[in-house]
């Protein structure tokens, strides 16, 4: 029995096909290419039932990703993160049923796991010793502790303003980490001229075609944990939008399968008011973004000014009915702390935009109360202390509680 | 079907029970309480396979949980954490076959949420409405989180030496957070004092008896996962030591169920030369332990001077021919550097102390080459970023890279 049943790379914008045993990075037209697998042979040789008995981690759908032999697969047990039920915060913002589907509890903290462990993993089969890539932090702290598990040197370039926990990821990996004094796109161009000069494997946003199909893996998890059922709504924090990508490529790929039925989710990018290229983009209905200048956000990891899968994060929106909104970084926050004094969790900036953008599509209508949504929180919020303001009362060894039960009785 | 077996309290003292319907503490005679199942009716009711077909969350086990109505659940989807193979640093150790726990993936980033989860569910079960305790930073965060969803008003004290995130997540909760000029001893001294002046519940490690059910779930795990095997060591940082505990306890509920066989695990109680009151007793061949003055030590979780539960963690020890074992500092700093460099994981000082006695250990020969050893990492090490030094270079945005080719090449 194959253990991936992979097909080819192919283009979405000239068509160009390419095979998946060799290196690949952009397609010679300039676009991302993205993955295809032969899913009539998908659809006779697995069955639902079969991937329910497997592992809690992303690779029990290995029939669906790109790697071919088992024995280069790259893992630290990523993968089948919980989709947690929101009542509360549901209830706050007038809507039935809203689950988070919570990337906070996958190795890193953060939902860039997915795309490293597939993506180093396919880099390990076709033979990558050395990458580098550009990062706003958290991909760059999954990519470096992934290469690192398999053998495969690393260098990380992120801004000096990002969040600072991901420095000390890719510093104790091992890889060869650089600040710059710039944006995202800034250290881009730093490692474009590494990667040209030294001959590096590009593991940039989208310029491999594998990161997507780890990525992928949420649409098939968030499917498969509705009971194979597709959710009417889902948010997702959209910077560079690998995600929302993966995501519409999974359900797409489950529907040929025939696993999920009916219309697929409206899918929501969700932006900040500081950075918000694909909104304004989806406003005007146009099929790519403009560079936004000057960009500002708390939410670090949304802080992208223009993406290269732009186009095709927008035919997803576009493909699904969805939309694309931008939210303040003063509701986020608000977020951010409502979900955990009502929920318990302590979500990241860029998981609370996703809850904001819910609270505005559902007050105007766009989402309807007895809705299913997912809300994607990206990663744990333990990666933000900064984004939390305390002031916790000292105590010495002789004092005494009185506060707490003054403030509740 | 019921939806747990518990029977009773009961106190391994002076053997009174108590009926688990209401409020209990401790033992009129002060010892901790343990909770008791009806094992002939799991037996009757429950298989290993159907277990297997169940989610991947610690309440796959909920038969063996104390827990009597489902609907008292307090769950954003802890547990069924990854059991990670380690070849690399195996190797390293000259150890053939060494598993990691990785507690790192879990709400809050701490296995403290397996006590947490199952402690509050059953507080909200038995009518709990605020709750205290002392902590030293990861406990007293997620079971202000848990708290939070529960509904139930929470009131911790943590040492101003403790992790900072925690405080962080603490107050996001709403809890009401206190600083103490004084270790986790002296919390708990303070918070005694307010339990008794306003009659509070008590969630101090072993005073109520389901924190330590919550931590079992790791052994149940881990025996699932090495597919009903047990292996032949579990080495586990002890600083009140409840999950020790919890394992020994697991597993010998298992060895009564008929789903494990054979010898138990020797489980190893990893502490800090700056801190080893249990291995101090343990070397005297001691009941207890006594308390170590000026305890000091990086791994904070570690830092327990004298732990309420000291007779049962050397119980578990004796009971299985483990042993106690402490290392220094500088030496779980290594291990840090080195699993994070060699597997691509960035685990907590607590998790590294384990894998620093598990190679002494195995220097030693008290562990042999081809044994099953599994090392539990309690921690993500994102929540203690200052356990990483770091001097990454500063490149202006017209800059190029040089070092990373020279490094390598």
């Amino acid at each position: 029995m194959k253990f991936s049943f992979v097909s080819n790379l192919y283009c979405p914008k000239c068509g160009n096909t390419y095979e998946t045993g060799k290196k690949h990075q952009l397609c010679t037209c300039g676009s991302p290419l993205l993955v295809e697998y032969d899913l009539e042979k998908v659809k006779n040789n697995l069955t639902r039932d079969e991937i329910k008995t497997r592992e809690p981690t992303l690779w029990r759908y290995h029939e669906l990703l790109p790697v071919e032999d088992e024995s280069n697969i790259v893992t630290v047990g990523e993968g089948m993160t919980p989709l947690v039920s929101l009542h509360k915060v549901g209830k706050d913002m007038l809507l039935d049923n809203l689950y988070m589907k919570d990337e906070g509890l996958i190795p890193t903290g953060s939902f860039k796991a997915r795309g490293a462990a597939v993506g180093v993993s396919k880099a390990k089969e076709v033979g990558v010793e050395e990458l580098a890539m550009p990062t706003n932090g958290n991909a760059g702290a999954a990519w470096a502790l992934y290469a690192a598990r398999a053998g495969i040197k690393a260098t990380i370039v992120m801004p000096n303003d990002a969040p600072k926990i991901t420095r000390n990821e890719v510093a104790l990996s091992g890889a060869n980490l650089y600040l710059v004094n710039g944006l995202i796109s800034d250290a881009g161009k730093i490692v474009g001229k590494a990667v040209n000069d030294y001959n590096l494997y590009d593991a940039s946003t989208l310029k491999e075609p594998y990161r997507i199909e780890g990525k992928k893996t949420m649409g098939l998890e968030i499917a498969e944990q509705l009971n194979w059922k597709m959710p009417d709504v889902v948010l997702y924090p959209t910077g560079g939008g690998v995600g929302l990508i993966g995501i519409y490529k999974a359900l797409k790929e489950l529907r040929t399968l025939g696993w999920v039925e009916g219309k697929l989710p409206r899918l929501v990018a969700v932006q900040s008011t500081g950075c918000a290229p694909i909104v304004k983009a989806w406003e005007k209905k146009e099929l790519e973004s403009d560079f936004w200048p000057n960009s500002k956000t708390n939410a670090f990891g949304i802080n992208v000014p223009k993406a290269l899968g732009d186009f095709l994060v927008l035919d997803a929106v576009y493909g699904t009915n969805g939309c694309a909104v931008a939210v303040d970084d003063d509701l986020m926050l608000e977020e951010q702390k409502k979900v955990a004094e009502m929920e318990g969790s302590f979500i990241c900036p860029e998981g609370a935009a996703v809850f904001a953008a819910a609270r505005k599509l559902r007050k105007d209508g766009w989402i309807g109360q007895n809705e299913t949504v997912v809300a994607l929180n990206t990663g744990a919020g333990i990666k933000y202390p900064d984004t939390v303001q305390l002031r916790p009362e000292m105590l010495e060894k002789e004092d005494t509680i009185f506060k707490a039960v003054k403030n509740h009785k």
